[in-house]
C-alpha cells in the first residue's frame, strides 16, 4: 500500500512549470505527443505491446521452422535467441546529462506523492513533476504507484512505456536533476527490471505481450504434434518468471484443522510420493479471444487460435501431498476450496494465486499434480520451474506455476484472477454493468475445436483436386471429444474428420486433445471456401454457431465454430 | 429369435392368389389402399399415432387444468379416465364373419413363415397371405415376427395398427378361414394385449404414442412447479407397463468375480440398505425433437419441449448394494459397466435394457439410486413401481424402470436401446451410412433450456406494455446451470434472466433443472417478437444457436436456442 503524504511545494511548482515551458519549444507540441500516445496505446493495449515487433522479426523463424518441422515427430532444432529483449531496450534512448536545472534530494521528490501536493518522479537521475499527466496516462491511476520514487521498477513491468515518444512526453515534464549523493545511491541498486532474468524463448512464437511474457505457437506448427515440444508450448505469465533454487525450493501446505503446516523440500515432494504421469492440455479461457475482438473490443491479450497445447506432466498427485498434510474425507462437509499461491509477484508483493474446488483435488479420478516435470524433463523456468500444479480439465489460470503455498480452505482464493477475472458473462454485460460476484470463477473448460491448416487467407491450387484440413479439439472436464465436423460451405454442409488420439482414455479421464484431419474434394463451380470446424464431446456438449451472442467483456471462453475462408487458384494453363 | 421354416405350399398360393383378386374388385385397389397407408404412416411413423386423437381430446382438460393450476403448490385435482384406451379400441372395425372360402388349420398356417414359402398370418379367425405386402410393410421387416401365427399380440404392440384403412389393406390379402377348432383355441387364449393393464393416465397429458404410452404435460404447467406432480411428469414407455408383485419382487445383482448373485426382495432393499433422497431431472434424449421433424424428418416421437421433468427421488444408493454383492474398488480394472434389465418385455420376451459407466455407478458423488419412492410416495405404475434407477445427470434411457437385474460387466449393455438407438450422428449422416459403432451411446446430456411460457403463436396485449417470459434451464454431468440469457428480437440483443433454483447444489451434483423468469418492457415500433432463451452451465457451455447443424436421423439432443414468436395487439381504443 502506498502512502501519500501531504508537503508544501506550490512556489517551486509554480517556477518550475516555466521551465517545462521553455523545454516544450524544442520537443513536438505535449498534446501532439499525448494524442499520439493514446493512439498507439488504444490500438495495443492489454498487452498488444509487442505486434509491431511481433510482425518485423518473427517471420523469418517461422518459416525456417515449418522447413524443421515438415513430417511427424521432427525434431525441434533451434538456436535460442534474446532478440525480443534486446530489441525492446535499444529502443529506450538515454536521457541527456545533467543540465543547470534545479537539484532536488529523494527527501523532496519523496514529499510529492498527491495530486493535490504534485506527483514527482525521477527516471535516469532527472525529476518530473508528473501532476498534469496523471489524468492522461492511458493506464489510469496505476501511475500513482510510482509518484515520490523512480519510474524504472514500473516501466520495467510493462513495456508499453519503453518507447521514443513515451520519453519525449516525460521531458515535457522535467522539473530538475537528482543530486549527485542520490543519484550514486540509485544506481548502485541492482537492476531493477524484474524481467530481466526472464528466460530466452523460442523465436517461432508469436508474442502478444513481452513483459508479462505471453506467447503462442504458430498454429500451423501446432497440429504436427500430438505433445507440443515445451518450446513452443503457448506460455501465459501474468508476472515476471521468479528465480527459484531447488535447493531451497519449500512447498508449505496449510489449513487443515488440527494438523500443523507440512513444508515439502523439492527431494521431499519427488521422494515422498509415488510420481504420476499425466497427459494433459492446457487452454487458455482467452484463447480465440480475436475473434470476439473483431466483433467488439474485449479487454485482454489478443490471443489467436493457439494458446492452448499438450503434454505430459509427471509429478506427486495432490491428493497424496493432501492426505500426507492432514485431509481427512470428513472435512469436505467444512472445506470447498483449494488455493494455490505462485512465487511470481508484483511491485507490491502480490503473488499470483488461483483455487480449485476440493472436490477436484481430492478425487481419485481428478488426476491433479503437483507436476515437476514437463515432457520428460525438469519443468522449464516459463512452466513453472521447479513446481507447478496441472489440474487437468481445468482452465489454464488454475494450473499455477511456480508453487509456493497450498491452502485448504473454505473460500475461493481471494485473488484478483480469481474474484475478477476469467469469469463468463452475458453480452448484455459491459464494464459499467458488469458484478464479479454474480458469475462463477471459470474452471472446466467448454468444448472447443480450430482450424490449424489451411490458414485464413490462403490458396488453393485447383490442379490439387482436393484439400486437406487439420486442426485441434479438446473438451474440459475429462469429457472426450467424440466427432468433428467439417464444412467447406460455411456450414450448409457437413463432412466426418478423422481422429487422432491417444490411447483411449478412461470415462471422465479425457484430459488430452484430439488432432484431426479431413481430405475432401475441392467444390466445383467456386473459388471460394468458407472452411468451418466444430466438434462435440461424449457429453454431446456442441460448439455455438457464432460468436456475437457469445461475446463478453473479458473476451473469455471464444468456443463458436471455427471459420477460415481459403480461395482456390483456377489453373489458367488447362 | 424367430426360426424362418421351409414348406411347400405354390399351388394353394397359386389358386389363393386369383381368390385375392376377385375379392379386390369390391374393395378400393389395392395400390390406393397402400399408397394410402404409407402418406399416413409417414407423418406419423414413430409413434405419433395419436396425434389426432391428442388434438380432439385434450384442450378441454389442457384448460380446466391450468385452472386449478393457478397460484404456487395448487393440489393437483383430476378424475382419471382411459378415455384414451377407449379411443383407440373402438376404432377397429370388426372382420365379417366366415364365408365359404377355404378352411385352414393352424399348422397350415404355421408353415408359412417365410417369403419363399409364402408369408401367412391371422386376424380374428381369418387366415391372409402377405407376403407380397411384406416389402410394403412401412415398419420392414418386424412383420415377418408375426409369419405364421396371429397378428394380435403384434398389432397390440403397435396402435398404428388400429385404423381401419391398415384392415382394407389387409382384407385384400385375405385366402381362407381358420378352421373352427383352432378359431375356438385362440379364443380361449386371454386377451392378448398387453397394455391392457396399463395404468389410466392424467387428462393433461399430450399424447405422442398410446402403446407403448409416451406422453408430455402441457409446457405452460411444466414451470409451474418446481418438482412435477408424478401425474404430470413425462412419461416414456417403451413397452407394456409389467404388473409387479411387490411381495414377489426380486431385484438380482450378479457379474461381481468371485460373489454369489445376490437376491433382495423389496423388503430388504429398504431395510438393508440406508435411504437417500435426490432431487434429480430427467430428460428423455428426444425432448425437442419436433424442432429437428421442421428440419427434415428424422424417426422417434415427435416430442416437443415438455420431455422433461423434476422430481424427488428415494432409495437406496446403488453403490451400497454393489458393496454388499461383493463389489471391490479393485473391481474398476476389469469391468467398466453396470447393466440393468427391466421387467417390460416385448412378445418375443426381451426385456428393456440400458448400462451406465461403472465410473458413475460406484461414486460417492454419483447418487445413483435405486428408488422406490417419487415425490414422497411409491413410485407410480408408469414410473417403474416398485423399483427403478435413477443416474442423475444423464439421459433418461438409462433410468431403467420396473427394474429386474443389476449386471457389472465389461461390456455395455447389449440391448437395441444402447447399441443402436439414443447415440447422435453427424447431420451428414443419414439411414444409408449410419454406424451405430462409430458414436458412443448417450449419458450425460448437453446444456438445455425452453420457453414456457408464452406459447407459441401467442398474442400479447400493448397495454400490458412489459412481457413476463418463463422457462426451465438443466444441464447433464451435474453440471449447474449459471445463467440464463433472453432475446425478444430473435438473437441481437440479451438480457440475463431470475433464475430460481431448489437449495445451493454441491460441486458437480447439480442433478435439478432451475426455473427462469424475466419480466421486460414490450419494444416499441414493432408488433411481432422472437423470443429466444439460451442457457450456459457451470462449465461455460452453451447451446447452439440453430437446429440444423445438430440435426440428426434419430432427433436426439435437440438443444438449439429455443425460439418462440408471438405477436403484439395493439390497443386500437388509444
Amino acid at each position: 500500500m502506498l502512502l501519500l503524504r501531504h508537503c508544501q511545494g506550490v512556489t517551486r511548482v509554480g517556477l518550475l512549470k516555466t521551465q517545462r515551458l521553455l523545454n516544450s519549444v524544442a520537443t513536438p507540441s505535449v498534446t501532439g505527443c499525448v494524442g499520439s500516445l493514446c493512439a498507439r496505446w488504444g490500438s495495443s493495449h492489454g498487452g498488444q505491446e509487442s505486434g509491431s515487433y511481433k510482425r518485423s522479426h518473427v517471420p523469418n523463424w517461422r518459416h525456417a521452422l515449418a522447413g524443421l518441422l515438415a513430417g511427424t515427430g521432427a525434431v525441434l532444432a533451434y538456436g535460442l535467441h534474446s532478440q525480443a529483449e534486446r530489441a525492446a531496450t535499444t529502443m529506450v534512448q538515454p536521457i541527456d546529462p545533467p543540465t543547470s536545472m534545479p537539484i532536488f534530494t529523494q527527501d523532496d521528490v519523496t514529499k510529492h506523492r498527491s495530486i493535490e501536493e504534485g506527483v514527482w518522479v525521477t527516471y535516469k537521475g532527472s525529476v518530473y513533476d508528473i501532476t498534469e499527466f496523471v489524468s492522461m496516462h492511458p493506464g489510469g491511476d496505476k501511475i500513482l504507484l510510482a509518484a515520490g520514487g523512480a519510474l524504472e521498477p514500473f516501466w520495467a513491468l510493462y513495456a508499453v512505456h519503453s518507447q521514443e515518444h513515451v520519453l519525449e512526453i516525460l521531458s515535457e515534464y522535467k522539473v530538475g536533476e537528482l543530486s549527485a549523493e542520490d543519484r550514486r545511491k540509485q544506481q548502485t541498486v541492482k537492476s531493477s527490471d524484474p524481467y530481466s532474468t526472464d528466460p530466452v524463448r523460442h523465436p517461432a512464437l508469436h508474442v502478444n505481450s513481452l513483459k508479462p511474457f505471453n506467447a503462442e505457437p504458430p498454429a500451423e506448427i501446432l497440429s504436427d504434434n500430438y505433445i507440443t515440444p515445451s518450446a513452443i508450448f503457448f506460455k501465459r505469465n501474468h508476472l515476471p518468471v521468479p528465480q527459484v533454487d531447488p535447493k531451497a525450493y519449500q512447498l508449505h501446505v496449510e489449513g487443515l484443522p488440527g494438523a500443523e503446516p507440512l513444508v515439502l523440500s523439492l527431494e521431499e515432494l519427488k521422494t515422498r510420493f509415488p510420481k504420476h504421469t499425466v497427459t494433459a492440455t492446457l487452454q487458455c479461457a482467452g484463447n480465440r479471444r480475436s475473434e470476439m475482438n473483431k466483433v467488439k473490443p474485449v479487454k485482454g491479450l489478443n490471443w489467436g487460435i493457439a494458446a492452448i497445447s499438450n503434454a505430459t506432466w509427471s509429478g506427486a498427485k495432490l491428493k497424496d501431498v493432501l492426505l500426507a498434510a492432514g485431509y481427512r474425507p470428513e472435512l469436505a462437509q467444512q472445506a470447498c476450496h483449494v488455493q494455490f499461491e505462485g512465487l511470481d509477484r508484483d511491485a507490491t508483493g502480490t503473488t499470483y494465486g488461483a483455487s480449485i474446488p476440493l472436490h477436484k483435488a481430492v478425487s481419485d479420478e481428478g488426476d491433479v499434480l503437483l507436476a515437476y516435470e514437463m515432457n520428460g524433463e525438469d519443468l522449464p523456468a516459463d512452466h513453472g520451474y521447479p513446481v507447478r500444479v496441472v489440474v487437468p480439465g481445468t482452465v489454464g489460470a488454475r494450473n499455477v506455476k511456480w508453487l509456493g503455498k497450498i491452502i485448504v480452505s473454505e473460500e475461493e482464493s481471494s485473488s484478483h484472477w480469481q474474484q475478477n477475472d476469467y469469469k463468463g458473462f452475458s453480452p448484455a454485460t459491459d464494464w459499467d454493468t458488469v458484478d464479479f460476484k454474480s458469475a462463477p470463477a471459470i474452471q472446466e473448460l467448454p468444448i472447443q475445436s480450430a482450424i490449424t491448416q489451411p490458414a485464413e487467407g490462403a490458396t488453393l491450387d485447383r490442379r490439387a483436386e482436393e484439400v486437406t484440413v487439420k486442426g485441434y479439439a479438446w473438451s474440459g472436464g475429462g469429457r472426450e471429444v467424440v466427432r468433428v465436423d467439417v464444412s467447406l460451405d460455411g456450414g450448409q454442409t457437413w463432412k466426418v474428420a478423422q481422429l487422432q488420439g491417444g490411447e483411449k482414455p478412461q470415462p471422465g479421464r479425457a484430459w488430452a486433445w484430439k488432432l484431426w484431419e479431413l481430405t475432401a474434394p475441392l467444390p466445383p463451380a467456386t473459388q471460394e471456401l468458407e472452411i468451418v470446424c466444430k466438434a462435440v464431446d461424449n457429453s454431446y456438449n456442441m460448439q455455438p454457431d457464432t460468436v456475437a451472442p457469445i461475446w463478453n467483456l473479458r473476451g473469455v471462453l471464444s468456443n463458436a465454430w471455427h471459420r477460415v475462408k481459403v480461395t482456390i487458384r483456377e489453373d489458367e494453363e488447362e
